[in-house]
């Protein structure tokens, strides 16, 4: 029963919610999708809102996270309840915006045709007599049988259930959705020139679909979303704990994996004009947590060493019985996963770059929630996951917020002064990875942040510093800081800086991928200059700077001209094998040619990331 | 939220329900087995029971219909509302018994050695390690192949959702339930001594079950109660037209269907002790409307012409997805349907008798609340349905009732009196099927029943009639009755007594099946002599006297001799079909054999049956 409504502004939508619900919760319910990188705990400050009308209660340390912005009349979405009919501003950098980057990728079938795992025909049947008894369904397969499809078979109760009127209504011309020789579906009439399928990249955050048309491939609309299990934590650990309490609770996380899922579908097809029961095949990558999720398999052994995955091969149902809303009838399937901390979305990867078919060994660096790196080629392919932390996704950066508008992305010290860049030029509220990695690979050259990772005070600075950049040298909480941003240039009340404590963070962060290149290269018994490529994927590959990259040592620096960013390659791989069998055949493979190497299990691994979160030994550039 | 609670005696058994709700509902909330043959229309008169305690509301013709018995305090379940708290006993005479008859039939693999569909493999795993880091599925299919599994696969998500927790604490050594290279099933231990399946035989009025040992074979335990559809109308067109209504109606009589098809497994399981989650394999039989609801199939255009199913092929999925409550993995089947009218039940009774195999011609009659006449050999099998209505089930006929303890079941008239037996040996309380034929039968040798059908009266009546047999023709409801049973010696304040409306009734009835059987002669063109055996299946079958089946003329009165009942041969054939792979093949064989001839479009049907109808001219034999 609603208690109280609320709407939320500037959207206009209203929803009603039990009296004490959280202004975060109403707000997914209402569709607005509100940021929240810490899964609701308080403490990452993005869930930005405004009381415009109505009662409401406070909860955690508000005042504490917000400072200037809680004065400024802001509040934490996740930690406000609503205590009566309410009207809520949600600003827009409170908001999940899609990324650019996610339209960026090798969504190329290059000489291929497209060649995908479903096809339609279309029949007329004789009508039924009483000389003619033949069952509806033993009609519509012997018309197929007629019409070229080799022994047509129907293992599916669903496709049968309404089929009798379907097809009196239709006037007994229909259109079958068919896998090989398996009848998936029944349309009314003729509808062959309707065959849609979609891709999808279930990411631990972000949830991004691609709507194709797979008569020609052709890419008609890319919507994203917030992945809703945000909401049990950001990382992929703590949903893992939540879904280890009970089945109800990994139903809970399997419920929000959908219901993201449903309105990236629901989006895309808005956007072209499709209606969703056209869409009659979807192939999804993701971790494989998310792969685990997204079917309510229990997660919890992919937590404890040593880390296995329920299940490897790819898995398929027909949507009606996932809940996906697509046509009930159409086939959905996942990309196998390599291993337990290794998804399906880095088979996605390496199958949208074409490593695996290479003579030259290639790199592939993606970095998302978590990180994976693939070493190989067409030979021998390694992977590895590494636990980098989200902080490339400016999560645990004291100032850090996604690549939306306001954020930080470019930071350059140049002549002894600072330069930056925003996306969409907008006045700076935070820093992104790309301007992290930036940030931190200036500071370095600028010689303002030494070897171990230790920003310069009065005491270790040089002499030559400019007195600009020895100014930005502050006190933050405590701890030396960097301002980057002015407080009078900066959307915030008081400047953006980055702080210690954040060089540490990302230390820890590029130390982990840097380490896991490392120990990749060991085994394949390979020095970093035998690799050709350095492929960098996913958003944060595609802001970042390959110098800046290659200066912090994310990678090894000799290969700083080799590196190039592939966009979204993940979900690029997904669409692939959306459209083509072949492809998604080739994923299978993939999947089982990879050697996972688990990280956790080397003796090695220790030391090879106490040294990787070091910086390398410097030439100082300029002052 | 219950409002009012009523306690249903001797069952000792309770139930909360809204107020107002029938004392019919309640009792089959509380699990008390109350008959219904009109389905809750207020006129059968079978939904017996008594308020103890308690305040209701009347509704109907109570009165009239119920007579003597109104008086006596018995009222309609049907038609009684429970407005407070309220004791209501349910009398004997108005349960739903489990016929004896259900346990005969030919339960027998003969040379045959058990070879059912599913089968359990016994692995022990090696644990997963750093470097071992296959996932759960693949590591389990490893170990079945080596176990001499040949390529097994797992295509079933739901068997995964608990294989990580479940491999666990099972210490890595699991049972797998296998069909062929499928993977159904994980159970944690050693389960291969526990592997039961049960056979279903889904009667639009009665829901049976044989629970067998998959490994010999051997039927452990049989049970059966009211199929719950009967609240939605007792006959298989009701049902339609209420399935017609809409998605959630059908999903009303699926659930109805899945209910009383759960209880009968508890039952066989509870007698067995044997647990649900043991049970791996469901294989059902049933007519084609029966199948059409237990799959949520709408089945409209089962009950308009042509009379198509919707489907004839045999359909398959796992219990957990149907809803069937044993072993969420177990594969639950149905035999194929021949026609809209003659479905799996028939395609069981040929398999079960073996007339697909016999070198004679056989005719094998089923009469349940529909009748099917199957006629032929291993060259040729027809079959046909016959509408005979539910008059040999005692329904339609004024005193009818089904084959429970007090139907007068068998019918004499010799040296001018006459002799009865009821069920039980208790005082007589109705007229089953059996009863109804040998009282007619009995009645026509004795003259008292013309060829015409018409009852003897005193203008009409021979001299020689002993003065027992006249005092016995009166007058009831202003109509000629016969009187079996005296008021004295019978349970009811009345006498039983056959009318001149139930001789009609049963003329209708046996008619439709001779009819169907002449038709069936014609079409094979073969003589009645031709036949060597006449096999009756099914309860009604099992008791009626094969003399006086002829000399009513159900089938050729020469062919008397050569006919014997098999009992539930339909349920039999879905044993059969259960234990043994070979056998299902076989069945689904026979439904593509058998040429299905509809009778409603034969231009000769209507004089057949009109014909059919009649008495055949008798030999007088005692008076």
């Amino acid at each position: 029963m609603a208690d109280v409504w609320v709407k939320f502004e500037p959207d206009n939508a209203r929803v009603g919610v039990p009296r004490g619900t959280l202004v975060l919760v109403a707000a997914r319910r209402a569709g607005v999708p509100i940021e929240s990188l810490c899964g609701g705990r308080g403490v990452c400050g993005k869930c930005l809102c405004r009381i415009v009308e109505g009662e409401i209660a406070e909860e955690g340390e508000q005042r504490a996270v917000l400072g200037a912005q809680y004065e400024a009349g802001l509040r934490l979405a996740c930690q406000t309840r609503l205590l009566s009919d309410a009207t809520v501003y949600v600003p827009q950098e409170a908001r999940v915006s899609t990324p650019q980057i996610l339209e960026q990728a090798a969504f190329s079938l290059g000489e291929r045709a497209p060649q995908p795992a479903v096809r339609k025909v279309y029949v007329t049947l004789p009508r039924p007599s009483l000389s003619d008894p033949r069952g509806d369904l033993e009609r519509l397969l012997d018309a197929l049988r007629e019409g070229g499809v080799a022994e047509p078979r129907c293992p599916h109760v669903r496709a049968l259930r309404e089929l009798p009127r379907l097809l009196r209504q239709a006037d007994f011309a229909v259109t079958a959705l068919l896998r090989e020789n398996e009848l998936l579906a029944v349309e009314p009439g003729e509808t062959t020139s309707e065959l849609y399928g979609i891709a999808l990249d279930l990411g631990t955050t972000t949830v991004v679909g691609y709507l194709v048309d797979l008569r020609t491939g052709e890419r008609l609309a890319c919507a994203s979303t917030l992945n809703d299990q945000v909401q049990f934590g950001d990382d992929v650990v703590s949903r893992i704990s939540f879904a280890a309490q009970g089945a109800e609770q990994r139903r809970e996380l399997q419920r929000a994996a959908l219901s993201s899922a449903n309105r990236v579908i629901e989006q895309a097809c808005a956007q072209a004009k499709v209606v969703r029961e056209r869409v009659s095949l979807a192939t999804f990558v993701g971790n494989t947590c998310m792969s685990h999720l997204f079917w309510g398999i229990d997660p919890f052994a992919l937590a404890q060493a040593p880390y296995t995955a329920a299940v490897q091969q790819g898995l398929e149902a027909p949507a009606g019985e996932v809940g996906l809303g697509i046509a009930p009838g159409a086939l959905v399937r996942w990309l196998p996963n390599i291993a337990g901390w290794v998804g399906a979305d880095t088979v996605g990867v390496i199958l949208a770059t074409g490593m695996h078919r290479s003579q030259d060994v290639w790199l592939a660096i993606d970095i998302g929630t978590n990180g994976e790196v693939v070493l190989g080629n067409r030979e021998r392919l390694l992977a590895c996951s590494c636990a980098a932390g989200p902080a490339f996704e400016g999560s645990q950066i004291r100032q850090g917020m996604r690549g939306a508008e306001g954020a930080v992305d470019h930071v350059d010290i140049l002549d002894g002064s600072v330069t930056y860049t925003t996306i969409g030029g907008a006045p700076a509220r935070g820093i992104c990875g790309s301007g992290l990695v930036d940030a931190v690979a200036s500071l370095r050259r600028a010689g303002l942040v030494d070897e171990s990772g230790r920003l310069a005070n009065e005491q270790t600075l040089a002499d030559d510093v400019s007195p600009d950049l020895r100014a930005r040298l502050v006190e933050i909480d405590g701890q030396p800081a960097f301002v980057i941003v002015s407080a009078e240039e900066s959307a915030l009340a008081e400047p953006v800086a980055l702080t210690q404590r954040d060089v540490r963070q990302l230390q820890l962060a590029k130390g982990a991928i840097a380490a896991g290149v490392r120990i990749l290269l060991d085994e394949a018994g390979l020095e970093p200059g035998d690799v050709r490529r350095v492929l960098l994927a996913g958003a944060f590959g595609w802001y970042i700077r390959q110098s800046s990259a290659a200066e912090i040592g994310l990678f090894p620096r000799e290969l700083e001209e080799r590196a190039e960013a592939v966009g979204n390659a993940a979900g690029a791989g997904a669409y692939l094998a959306l459209v083509s069998e072949e492809l998604f055949a080739e994923a299978q493979e993939i999947a089982r040619r990879v050697t996972y190497i688990e990280l956790a299990g080397r003796p090695e691994f220790d030391s090879a990331f106490a040294e990787a979160m070091l910086f390398s030994p410097g030439e100082r550039e300029a002052g």
